[in-house]
């Protein structure tokens, strides 16, 4: 095959829903881009182009139910600059930080000079430990991820919730690998736990996503283009806008950037098939796996990883998936995962259709095989690590239900259990395609 | 006058050339989105589309003539995390600071650890004082701007890398407001203090840009874009990419934005006309406040700040020029400048033809009065302020002298003296205009 013919498939982008190259985004990126030129042209105070901030803005404080939303770069810079300046902010403050949490809070918690406490990963009883210890009168800011990017687990978000109102603690939630991705509406994790709430337009106050004081999201992942944001009160947005550097001394994101960002997002909050298919497709491709004993790691998200152990290895099946099957999956080694656990971190997205999953599937049996790969009984016979192979595993229920994805009235509907999925699928399919490449009718 | 026919002339914009709206650079991006899709899908290890950030790092590398270049999400993010990152790399590292150095600058000195020695701004003998008194074994980085944006004065680069060398220091240069307005390639004021071996291919070997270790510089600015970047030795560069957490773990630049910034900065290496208008354009309007008594604060440089002197006085100053005329300047308060230093920052384009420009000094001229804003000459009385009416004012020549401008021989050609900067003017505005709209050739 001559290189230009080649084609590859990828398999760990984070553009999980294909919104970056979504008509409606694209359009509007085209029309602003004509309208108001390639970049801000200025710092958000002077000359940034304030009109695609404002709005953006406002339908994020919309999405997440929240008074207010501050736009940033990127979220890292986010995560930094508002850990950084809510930290050094507060008297005395205590940060306790997840021991996953993502480098871009670990920055911004050193940033701040607060003093750190880290707790184990989801461990709501090591949290509380720690919260009992620390006097009642300091300041406490609880740090953690909704759906962890790595191993795909999720954070207990309401346990979490219950501790800081008993402990008096503000909590800060990441929700970056989330939104657009979970929830009727795409707000995330929190928003997805009061399903139904959110979904017809009841009384949200109270709820889940009420509860948090501080929501971070990125617009480079399932929204498709980049940036990234907090979401909070209204006066502690105003606080981070006044005080942190990182918002106030740099060039705004371009004018068509918020633009198509903010379409996608509305996109979102309009159309709930793409994340439907996109779960369809991770719960197919998880079940193939795991039938031909390759080592996923269980977890209840739209994420895949596939333990290899072992970072020269990793690197080899990584090459080998390119080489010989023109599929992209890039090899997740330390420091992003700590040594032992190197894995393979696999993305469906709405476009990987059954051809494709098949294709991926056959790949990873032919590059388990030829390289020796442990399997999953391989683990199960150590004893089981990280999860896999574990004698008796937690069960993991996907997170979204049959219920929410449409399935259980769609085998209702048909009176067939037997190919429901896929059939579902396959509607889905069909509308992704259409819905995705109409040309919007309106600005 | 409704509402939707108000048009309103932006004065203080750091799209200084009118890059953001060029059409090779949209033509560009409009490509690169359709083909590419609106965001990068991933970081710069992970899937993040490095066709275009190798294409655009390599272009940089040249720009400035240094092995090696990077790109991050903006240059506050480059300056931060590169300083960070070298800073705290060193052991017992001293970083020696402009006191006038930009809040990236500052948030990355802190963010090192290193030790930081402040020296005054501009000042070659406080620098050296400083150096003389730190230990000779102790890793030094020297951390400056070319252009300082809210004074527009210029750093003494030659002497500084003397300094450098005498003392064993590492010199970091930021070129945030100097790349793409300075230099035969736009390279920024390193390159322009050896214009004529730039112009003419000369060897580059022991030029000033060449003995600068680290130049640091913006997409968002002269180029239009977003996005920042460091350039300078391949093992530097290579330390920053392996080590930096803002590099690292953060969605990449889109890939229209890389290839719409590289397009910006491939357009003014071949092509001087736009930024020697532009700085015609700075001679004219300097040249008419001066005339009318309005307070310009003095330098070698594109930039106009207008001193008022009070934070309220200049807020309302800019409130009057917008709502009575249609002028956008923003004013700059604390924290940006110092209290007392208050102004008005003008930042000519070169679309600012003489129509604008005489509606700016009107404009001024009827605020001032309005107001009664001190005049250069009441300062004179008070014996000056920050170089206005100071009575034996350095003489400040503009570093684009005649002979680069094209003035000199083009008075030479029309053998006229007389009228000669407006008919050269004249030349370049048609051909900015011309080159500018024309449709790019190749990609
Ligand atoms: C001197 C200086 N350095 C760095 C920056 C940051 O550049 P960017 O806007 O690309 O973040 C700015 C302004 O924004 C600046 O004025
Ligand atoms: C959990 C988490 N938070 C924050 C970020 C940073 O987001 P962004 O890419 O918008 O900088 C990432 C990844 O990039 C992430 O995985």
């Amino acid at each position: 095959m001559s290189a230009t013919e080649e084609r590859v498939t990828v398999w760990c982008s984070n553009d999980y829903l294909g919104m970056g190259s979504n008509k409606h985004v694209l359009n509007r990126m085209h029309e602003t881009l004509d309208k108001y030129g390639a970049g801000a042209g200025g710092t958000r105070n002077i000359s940034g182009h304030n009109q695609h901030a404002v709005a953006l803005e406002n339908t994020l404080a919309k999405l997440h139910a929240q008074e207010a939303a501050l736009v940033f770069s990127s979220c890292y810079v986010a995560n930094d600059a508002t850990l950084a300046t809510l930290g050094s902010k507060f008297p005395n403050c205590v940060i306790l930080s997840d021991s996953m949490n993502h480098a871009s809070m670990i920055q911004g918690i050193r940033h701040s000079g607060a003093k750190k406490v880290v707790f184990k990963h989801n461990d709501v009883a090591d949290l509380e430990s720690k919260l009992a210890s620390l006097p009642s009168d300091v300041p406490k800011i609880i740090a953690f991820e909704s759906v962890y990017s790595m191993c795909g687990s999720i954070g207990p978000i309401e346990e979490i919730c219950d501790l800081a109102d008993k402990y008096g603690a503000i909590t800060f939630l990441d929700e970056v690998h989330a939104v657009g991705m979970y929830g009727p509406n795409g707000a995330g994790v929190a928003e997805h736990l009061d399903y139904e709430t959110y979904a017809n337009g009841g009384n949200t106050k109270g709820t889940i996503m009420d509860r948090i004081d501080i929501i971070t999201g990125t617009l480079g992942k399932a929204y498709g283009c980049v940036g990234g944001y907090i979401a909070g009160s209204a006066k502690m947005v105003d606080t981070v806008r006044s005080l942190a550097p990182g918002f106030i001394f740099t060039t705004s994101l371009p004018p068509a950037t918020m633009a198509g960002a903010k379409a996608a997002i509305e996109y979102q909050m309009s159309y709930k098939g793409d994340r439907r298919l996109q779960q369809l497709h991770t719960r197919a491709v998880k079940q193939s796996l795991t039938a031909m004993d390759i080592p996923v790691m269980p977890n209840p998200s739209h994420i895949i990883p596939v333990l290899v152990g072992n970072a020269e290895v990793a690197k080899k099946a990584s090459d080998l998936l390119l080489e010989k099957h023109q599929i992209y999956v890039q090899a997740i080694n330390y420091p992003t995962v700590p040594v032992g656990q190197e894995r393979l971190r696999i993305t469906p997205t709405p476009g990987h259709v059954k051809e494709y999953r098949d294709h991926l599937c056959q790949a990873l049996e032919s590059v388990w095989t030829e390289l020796g790969i442990k399997r999953t009984s391989d683990w199960e016979r150590e004893g089981g690590y990280i999860g896999v192979g574990q004698k008796d595993p937690e069960i993991v229920e996907p997170l979204w239900t049959d219920e929410q994805l449409g399935l259980t009235a769609f085998v209702r509907d048909l009176e067939a259990g037997e190919g429901a999925l896929g059939a579902l699928e396959g509607v889905l399919e069909r509308e992704h395609v259409r819905v995705g490449q109409a040309v919007a009718a309106a600005a």
